[in-house]
């Protein structure tokens, strides 16, 4: 059955929408169609929902866990022991968190790594949003723990068919210290062989610089151009200490940079180069990373932190306006991901939201866009949809309180 | 009739907590009183609210009216020519929506400097929150017109006293570059005699300490020390362009200083030298500014943007941490007023929110101050309480279609 939304604002004007299977069907005004569901827009306006391009979604569990402290203390005695006690449920119930959290502040895509892959594509699976997912692959230079990444990372792409089309499978090799040559370099064969993105994190600290620098005489991208790792099937987190010349590399090779203005500023990992970024043409997308490092997964509050952060590192109130940021938070992401979604187009995927025009946060309503970025929080979002179908309505998603209860069982555990 | 809030969670306790009056009377557990309002608490934390110590209230009309523009262009193309077309009718409507704005988001006591006094006041007085407000005194060097805005401002200071005790007066000399010597001296005087705080803008930008070098042979805040007028009375917003010997100043004198990161980084203003400021002694606050700044007056996102910019600006993410941010956002602001609020004690002021545990965003729970700074949103608060009557409840505020259905004819006026 189809999904027929009347009389809602897009762009400024009052129209219809048809949605019909996972996809916009027709935009126009005072459609008549018979045998779909209607549901009534007016008073709202339909934008295409957020694509949240780097997450490690079940540190949900992790949120205000171990705040304010030094990146080596907070790995070593917070972050890894507590996840070394994560089995595959725990990391379900994360990411069912992560979801409903995600849906509630309109995202309805994300690109994520992390452990136990089942756990979390069952949640989505179930939550109803899109993802595209990717096991972290670790293997510090180890050949028997390298061997059995690999079987993992095969085995899982296989598994991953059991799923909905809204679940992509992704290589998740971690970073250059913590993958041999020889496993990126086998990462970036099954990427391209088999046509889904590479996810890594690249140059997020100065460590990671110098430590490149030390072992081969190359900054971390001139490395992964020399191995032949750099293409536009990858996507990279954080890129924050890259020269001019490695910005020239990232545009050249296409790759896909993730901006994650929260994270970076949180760990004080560094300033993101956006102006030259920008210049050199790189595709520029935007991610949350992890409830550890923001905490949470709240991609309008990642446009307004990456417009306000670029105006103010390089000094121009121009840089970076609403408009960019909003793109970056939407169609941009999907482009990287290789999805048909992030815009609101007939044929496009059918992943919008309504938000509730009468909303304080949204008033008087000079720029929808603007209000988007500069003042909105998720209280201005009504109605969610992904692929064609309602998550969310009135604010309500179905079954939220459960998935709240269960989080909270993990404060006993770990407080 | 006094007001008792049972089995709500307080510091991590459950407890009682009996408002009479306008104060907290007693802090319990199963407290047994007659006669009184009964709230039930349980599921929920009572936090102190926020005091936002800069605002300009009534811009919350230009919401969106003129983002990601240079200075001089945003403020002689947009918004001067705006503001100079509204009246004290529209001043209320603008103050209505950033009161309601503010209850809503757990604010309920500010610090408010602007033009058309009474219907900022009136606002405040029919929307139940607390406010010191001030009237924009601006003379430019004109004896004549310095003349009037000080027989204003006298005027004005006696006609507050028409209103509830929840409205305070303050003086409101914009800035050195807007005020004569004279009348700064002058004002300066009248704060002391009053005993009322001066609020003004100070070292907000380059140009400002540029021409004040040129003028007297001395940065702002040291011409500012020479002529007399710094002291705890002084409420000083911005201060970001400021020397080692400036920040001395600033602690030997006492004066309050509101940091205002979301408007320094969407006007690329410059950096708030936040670790030399606390270094000194300073007594630090928060202040969202304007919504033509910033583009709300959410002290959640002001508190999480301070935190974040202080560890990145200073490269060491243990810098600013939760517990201090929520105290700049809460009692250092009321300190800073000379008000008894922003703390949930016997004896002061009831002025507090409770927010709802099972809300997603503070979900396991393992820190309510870090998910307040780090986390939530506006979502999160379920009731408002301030001088001790409930404004809001279960997230409603009665009246609110209206005051943001008035706000909105703006958009049809001005766009």
């Amino acid at each position: 059955m189809g999904l027929l939304i009347q009389k809602v604002q897009l762009n400024g004007r009052t129209t219809d929408v048809l949605i019909e299977g996972n996809c916009f069907k027709k935009v126009e005004e005072n459609l008549d169609v018979a045998g779909v569901q209607i549901l009534d827009g007016s008073g709202m306006a339909m934008l295409p929902t957020f694509v949240n391009m780097h997450t490690h979604a079940s540190m949900t569990l992790m949120r205000s866990y171990a705040d304010d402290l030094d990146l080596h203390d907070w790995l070593e005695n917070y972050i890894w022991p507590l996840e070394s006690q994560l089995d595959e449920e725990d990391i379900y119930h994360g990411a069912r968190l992560a979801c409903l959290e995600m849906i509630k502040s309109g995202t309805t895509c994300f690109n994520d790594m992390y452990w136990h892959f089942h756990g979390v594509a069952r949640a989505v699976e179930e939550m109803g949003l899109r993802a595209v997912l990717s096991s972290v692959f670790i293997d510090f230079n180890d050949a028997a723990k390298a061997a059995e990444q690999r079987e993992l990372t095969e085995r899982l792409f296989e598994e991953t068919k059991q799923y909905s089309d809204r679940i992509g499978f992704a290589l998740g090799p971690h970073a250059i210290y913590t993958v041999s040559k020889e496993s990126l370099k086998w990462a970036s064969r099954f990427s391209m062989e088999n046509k889904i993105p590479l996810h890594i994190h690249i140059s997020e600290t100065q460590k990671e610089v110098d430590d490149c620098l030390a072992l081969y005489g190359l900054r971390p991208i001139q490395w992964l151009d020399k191995i032949g790792l750099l293409g536009p099937n990858v996507i990279a987190a954080h890129a924050i200490h890259v020269t001019d010349e490695e910005i020239g590399i990232l545009a050249r090779n296409g790759v896909q940079v993730v901006h994650c203005p929260a994270s970076n500023m949180k760990l004080a990992s560094g300033v993101f180069p956006f102006r030259k970024m920008q210049a050199k043409g790189v595709a520029l997308s935007l991610g949350t990373d992890g409830c550890s490092s923001n905490n949470n997964l709240s991609m309008m509050e990642e446009m307004k932190l990456a417009a306000l952060l670029a105006k103010l590192n390089h000094n121009d109130p121009t840089l970076l306006p609403a408009r960019t940021a909003f793109e970056m938070a939407t169609v941009n992401g999907a482009t990287a991901l290789g999805l048909d979604c992030g815009k609101i187009e007939e044929g496009r995927l059918a992943d919008c939201m309504l938000v509730d025009l009468a909303n304080h946060r949204l008033a008087p309503g000079y720029n929808l866009q603007d209000d988007m970025v500069y003042s909105a929080d998720s209280s201005c979002i009504d109605t969610v949809i992904c692929n064609g179908k309602i998550l969310m309505k009135a604010g309500r998603i179905e079954g939220e309180e459960a998935i709240v209860a269960e989080a909270r069982k993990y404060k006993k555990r770990f407080q």
